[in-house]
């Protein structure tokens, strides 16, 4: 019998051929070697969702998503299979599961569904026959057995939904990077990798476009206190552990920098400034499953006022076109559209003590000549909208001035 | 409401990409504008299935069979969405469903599955809303939710099986070829289509070669008077049915011929002549999971005689293995192997009361010096062993003596 209960997920470029997938089956191995129960969640081979998308969408250029989730769905029943082989391979007893095999029951949001209920009674009979299991990630069944997925990222929410589930001790994300970043090294060279972040620093990390761990999954573990280790399948070197605030002893005012570029900004000029308008607004997209990230409306002159927000790039032009018809409806003259634009963000739960920290990111913006054209600050995360060539300057400026590169 | 109901299956060559995809979902267009329900089976989009099982023993030279089924079966799930969303650009309403969604139950058997129970509820009730329901091929599911695959071929299978399970009017297999022919097309120009064949002649084709239609779906349709249609994809022709005897009008006394050069020969030279012997050394033969085909023991001189069979090339090693063990156990002083034969098979239900034409068999290939090895004879079948380049030689001057390339 081992002990403990590790869940493990590797992601796409983890398992991405077939060297990758050895490898992956070694370090799995080296918990085996320690004693602890594994249960394995893979992603699909490197791009293989974004190919078989592909291939839907020359045939039909808007696929249904019930279908869309039967073909991707097979993406991980192949890395699933294979990894058992090569863990036969090395002499160990590994298992296979799809999820629907498990039980992991959402609803029927096919593409972006959410895990109702997974049921533990098949991976604990494997597992107390000392078995590895592997599960398919990213995706689940509806009640009536449809096949779901879970949306970008989704296999980040398998993984930690299953160690929730499972009451594992702890949930090791594999991934292609060593960890959490101060930034993105790509941006910043000196950015240096964070050993311990909380649960709400890496949400809002997360939220501002580092794209590490998926935002929901970080969420399920907050809301069950399920530490997540992120770590690099391609080293053996420590990860960054994403964990509850009270056991973080050093807690510094900024965590880190992020910069998201995929997001435009939409402008309704001069609304009539009276109660409820923001609501028919911003109710109007909602209701199309459009998210909006930033919202920043000023005090009025001459009652009106300037509304701005942001979206997503894919969302750009149906949140368009909303927005031109309401502003009609509520005579507000203009709607200003604007793709050029690239959200810096800082994060960190220290600011919450710490007063000044916007107005000293906003002097090192001015100092680098960096024009602001929207704020909006959270408790622990001040993000500001600038213009998209500016963004890697901004990003380099703001590490450097928050000493993010020293220990 | 449509009227009737037909299962089609379509083979991986109809389904090799975006365009036969496209050109399948014209075809059951055509099936819907005449108000017939359509049942689909699918197989794996041309060699997905081959370049699967490649994947899988770069990883491993010996997959374990669950693990190999549960990466194949991803190849048909694969091409029934994307038939669906095909479909569904046609504007009609497709869905498509694995075969453990269907309810395909099957023995535990991976890689050779059998079929031991289909249920229908939930394709009824889809079929009802007028859906045009795809059903994953060669695939089920063990009461214990596995996942199992039937079998090379084994998507005629599902065909089949489906038609029977939901009593299909027909089952029409869409295939690469037009039909049944005489004769392999490659190896004789003047081959001719068949109109329409029994079943027990085309399952001695099937055993004998002819790669057309899977051998136990042959047996399945004929167990419950299926009929069967054979045609291709790539054409408008019509293709050949596959019926009870009773209801064909022309009878000729020879139906087709095949050739099968993968078999190899192995032969056991003065086996003592008493009783059990054969016994001994078929069964553990059988025990290992072999299939022998032609098996031919001539009278015995002085107390010893020579058994000779035939076994599948896959096979012949651990077949001889075997066969040397034993031969030193009884005494039998040699065994030859020879890999350098080809079978000629001539089929046809008329033989049975016709006699004379295994004599003429045997007389044509006398006057083209061709050398009979081994001699095999059903009541519908007779078959050839000869050397191996003599075979297209052989398949030729029978079908010409026998006039096959006549109407």
């Amino acid at each position: 019998m081992r002990k403990n209960l590790y869940v493990l997920k590797f992601g796409g470029t983890s398992l991405g051929n077939v060297k990758r997938i050895e490898e992956v089956a070694k370090i799995i191995t080296s918990y085996i070697k320690r004693r602890i129960n594994i249960v394995v969640v893979v992603s699909a081979m490197g791009d293989t969702t974004d190919r078989l998308i592909k291939l839907a969408k020359k045939i039909n250029p808007y696929p249904s998503e019930r279908e869309l989730d039967m073909l991707i769905s097979t993406g991980e029943q192949v890395s699933g299979a294979l990894l058992a082989m090569a863990l036969h391979k090395k002499g160990l007893p590994a298992l296979s599961l799809t999820a629907p095999q498990v039980g992991i029951i959402t609803d029927t949001s096919h593409m972006k569904a959410k895990i109702l209920k997974i049921k533990t009674k098949k991976i604990e009979k494997e597992l107390r026959d000392d078995k590895i299991i592997i599960v398919t990630g990213f995706q689940g069944m509806t009640p009536e057995k449809e096949i779901t997925t879970l949306g970008r990222g989704g296999s980040d929410l398998s993984a930690v939904a299953l160690a929730v589930a499972l009451k594992a001790d702890r949930c090791e994300i594999y991934t292609d990077v060593e960890g959490i970043f101060t930034a993105d090294p790509r941006l910043v060279p000196q950015a240096r990798k964070i050993d311990c972040i909380t649960f709400d620093e890496m949400l809002e990390l997360a939220s501002c476009g580092a794209q590490v761990l998926q935002t929901r999954a970080v969420e399920v573990a907050k809301k069950f206190n399920l530490p997540i280790c992120v770590r690099s399948s391609f080293t053996k070197k420590e990860g960054t552990i994403v964990m509850e605030r009270k056991t973080l002893i050093e807690e510094p005012v900024v965590r880190g920098i992020t910069l998201a570029t995929d997001e435009v900004k939409i402008t309704i000029c001069n609304v009539p400034d009276r109660p409820g308008i923001a609501a028919v607004i911003f109710e109007a997209i909602a209701n199309r499953g459009i998210n909006v990230d930033m919202i920043v409306q000023n005090v009025s002159h001459k009652k009106v006022t300037d509304i701005s927000f942001t979206v997503g790039k894919q969302d750009a032009h149906k949140a368009l076109d909303i927005v031109k018809r309401i502003a009609k409806e509520i005579r507000a003259n203009r709607v200003i559209f604007d793709e050029d634009v690239a959200k810096v963000s800082i994060v960190g739960v220290g600011m919450r003590s710490h007063s000044g920290v916007a107005s000293r990111v906003f002097k090192v913006l001015a100092s680098h000549k960096i024009n602001i054209e929207m704020i909006s600050t959270s408790e622990i995360n001040i993000s500001c909208i600038i213009k998209k060539k500016e963004g890697g300057k901004a990003v380099r400026a703001l590490h450097k001035a928050f000493e993010l590169d020293k220990k």
